[in-house]
């Protein structure tokens, strides 16, 4: 039975442990540590069953009983802390991104050479039954060769103006998913990077310095192209959708809803939106890579989303942001680090 | 360039004529007749090029010019004058039904066999490019032997009182297409029917001695069954789908609509309402029907809806009044013309 | 911390043990039993954190510490086992049918008059969410007053031919969901059934005394009608779909898939095959069935589907198995017990 | 009766002769003229009742009755007919584009400012019954203010390498279109473009100076942003869709095929490909839009696609074919002519 730690009992934190508790077998949650501890958390712990419950999560780190860790605090800890985990021989899974600065991604790639510790970024969407239908469908040639991957990724409501200030801009904080999924589906690296993006959601985005609107153009190493389109505010839901086109054919993906009810009236015929938000729509998608991350550790097997996966989306998204300031295209290669 | 006449400038006919204007090269309408002559048809068939405009169907038959006629005028009407059309030796489309009398559909029969003239009874939904869909699948063996068929047949509301006291009842009147389509879609006769009938919708339809909601089930002469459901009135337009469940699979198809447009907001996914009613979802099988009429005359091919068409339709009504009435399954065999 | 016993570990009693243990925060299986104890099931009983594993379901009835007990094993010994678990103060979760013998049910009711006892039966399709949306929709009015119900129920494969022996026939078996479906959807109760069916799936099954293909037509209470058909054998996998249609308005429902994946190629545009059969549909329904059962006890809330639900499930079947055998309507009267 | 004369008489020229035979009550074509006048268009002019057929489009344009052209003839004669026919005091409808030199354009617009004719361009799409569905919900507010239109554009076999040769690019024969629809969608003028392209179907397309797979970014004047992806071969037909996203929801329609007819079997659930190009998919746009234009005329209607038109999708594939050649965002404001 293998033990976890939890580092950070925010939303997604107790999203994990509840994942593990329920679908994971040869595993279980030993210690979860929260710098902001508070007694919902701490009941919430108790109820599934998890024994030490602490602020300062080196508590964690010392545990030697513990073989593995979930880093689900703020996104400015996740470096240190993956750090010290791998310094402490704990396999790490890390939410995204493991840094806006580059170069602490690269240090912590550096402490993972010197090591033997499993390492996955939550790239939860990869393991989405839609995004893998899709995956899988390429991968199986069923479309031919891949040309053109559209992906349309839109929130239903905006962070508060707060979380912009510090998210490191729309393409950090949300493009990034769809940066990874472009390199998951299409198989390849982005090359080069057109980004044009504008404030048409909430003017006080604009003022924090971000846009909440953005059309993203991806060259591939491999010659196929990818567009990504990106809305803060989507009033009918979370849409995730994505679609590869290529010289045999085409693979599509919609999104769910919470029925397939459909109602005709003297109205029209309606069926129900999409699931509200990334807890509704990728529930089992965060269970299923948790899932993996225990399986690859218990029975050492690779990790399939690598902490040079993680870089790759930031050096995606730091190019983005690059092109959108100066207005043209920028190479990957320009992003120094 | 064949002649044709056309007796009653009713709705129906008058998208014949415009149906052979339009789309038919090798015929011309040379006349039209109609009891209740008035301006407007006149000045329609001045528009659309036709010479003769009487009140007198008998001026159409009598004209050597004139090859084939469309008897469009009402359903009371149908069998004389098919009876005399036929003597006179013009080929004749004939809506549906050919007459509410068994006994007359069979002297129009008798005088058919003792003709050469081509004889076609107005089915048009076999002429339906969603119906011919099914039929083809069915045909080339996609879905294996077919075991059940589901018909859904709603009108968008009901026809006047009027009209329902001398339409021979809903399922000489409304019914009488699907029980032609469930044996055009089965290439199998009816053996048996049970009708469960109520109503639903207006109760002066039940005042006139009519139903306005039925289920219908259907023995086929092959195993298979078929279920037809009708409703005088639906809010949402002409429902008009198929389905065939066969041996290796299902095809089904749903309803036409005036465009693809889905809008997506907070109150739901949304698309279009069917066609509303029989013009709107069936013009262009009204255009395909008669110009396959013509090209069977013109290069002398078989009819593919006869006057046994016609009559087995009108049979499988009465047995469905008869069940309705006697609250039990009734055998084709029992019904005796 | 609700202490249940679990009587028949097959295939849904191991079901049910997994959805108590995963989802239901105030229960726990302490012990099941099965006659045909096994290995795996010990196995499997130790990994989910089952105490008891017996052969002899008595003890688990003996147990003062059990409130709850699921009968999962075979229809013979639904109703007995039923009538013991009474008299021993148990609540009682049964699946379906409660016995093939409307008095033996009539007997359960008698004994449930008599004690405290919730009582639940194993419908478990009412709290599909698909179903549940449809239920929704007429009970918010959505589509005005029900006129019609169809139910498309087909099964993947047939059962073994040594279980179309003894399952009482296709209504009792298979079809018995569906009528208690047209009953939860309509809100009405069930008058008068006819039933039409065939054997053309297998004729293994027409000499073992049963139909594999069915069309049935239930007139009810409130005036709506509702028509069911079955197959034994759908190719492309398990195909529930409902649409009840109203006064104003039409609600559908058809299958789930694994993805919403569609592959557009130059054969055509593809999408998955629904789910494959019960355990794969309605895991969830499942899942929440129990979760109702084990609130309704311990919260002291109503039970959604009652003892009466399963009788009445079961009359509509006898009616429907005579309707077949007599080839006409059968009045839900005409059925004595 | 508005008389018509016809320059061209290749595929469109047939097409636009033909719905005025069928479709246009006020308008019959008089005459056509075409360079390759052969035995085919000669009999098909026959057959629909045109009395001259000509090798000289000057005999057209000489004729006094006739009021009003149609220009389906090569690309590089648009411009030159059009000045002469304006001079001659005749309407025209000319197919797209009205020249490839921006300057010729213009010529076309001064010699316009000085006559009173009536000019359309043959944007065909604008009558499309689903692009008129998209137009219509954004323009009654549906879906709020608009900020992102995706436009997928895909034919199903490229054009020979020796009309590749003379097409002008990509932007100009095959995107002209998509531009068009983005202003017309989004009722604003396009301001800057960035084209990203590749030669991803066939290299015989590359070698002849263009590329064959492009996606192209448009920033809008009211601050809306569009993209649009191209590719030359879709092996499943023609695609052609579009997507509006806004402020309060979104609208999107999808591809038109034969028959809703839906094939479930083992193998999936399979439903029909598009329409297989722009004469199947757009057959009734072209009716409508010379309908449109006689009907301009007619009653001295206002034209809804003007010259100014013409020049703007024209300027838009010219700054997008200057964008993929320097790699950088084009503003339209750049294009001098």
């Amino acid at each position: 039975m293998l033990k976890v730690g939890i580092i950070g009992a925010g939303r997604i934190g107790k999203v994990h442990g509840e994942s593990i508790s329920k679908y994971v077998k040869n595993a279980e949650v030993k210690a979860i540590a929260d710098v902001f501890l508070n007694e919902a958390t701490i009941n919430w712990a108790r109820e599934i069953g998890i024994q030490g419950v602490y602020k300062d999560y080196k508590k964690i780190l010392e545990d030697p009983e513990i073989d593995a860790i979930l880093i689900c605090s703020s996104t400015d800890t996740h470096s240190k802390i993956s750090i010290e985990a791998i310094r402490a021989g704990k396999h790490v899974f890390c939410e995204k991104p493991i840094d806006h600065d580059l170069a602490r991604i690269k240090e912590v790639i550096d402490e993972l050479n010197k090591s033997k510790v499993k390492y996955q970024v939550g790239f939860n969407r990869r393991y989405d039954h839609n995004f893998k239908a899709i995956r899988n469908a390429v991968v199986e040639g069923k479309i031919g060769e891949p040309h053109v991957l559209k992906i349309t990724s839109r929130d239903p409501e905006p962070p508060s103006i707060d979380y912009v200030k510090v998210s490191g801009g729309i393409f950090l904080d949300m493009t990034i998913h769809d940066f990874d999924m472009a390199r998951y589906l299409l198989g390849s690296d982005v090359v080069e990077v057109y980004a044009a993006g504008n404030v048409l959601v909430d003017n006080a985005i604009g003022e924090a310095g971000d846009i909440d609107t953005a059309i993203i153009t991806l060259k591939m190493a491999n010659g196929a192209m990818a567009v990504i389109d990106n809305s803060r505010q989507s009033s009918y839901g979370y849409d995730q959708r994505a679609e590869v086109f290529g010289s045999l054919g085409q693979v599509s993906v919609g999104n769910d809803s919470i029925s397939k009810a459909v109602i005709s009236t003297k109205d029209g015929v309606t069926s129900e939106k999409p699931l509200f938000f990334f807890l509704e729509r990728y529930m089992q998608a965060y269970a299923d890579e948790i899932t993996e991350f225990i399986d690859a550790i218990v029975n050492n097997r690779d990790i399939s989303v690598s902490a040079d996966d993680g870089l790759k989306a930031v050096l995606i998204g730091e190019a983005a942001t690059k092109s959108l300031k100066e207005n043209r295209p920028v190479r990957i290669s320009e992003i120094i680090y």
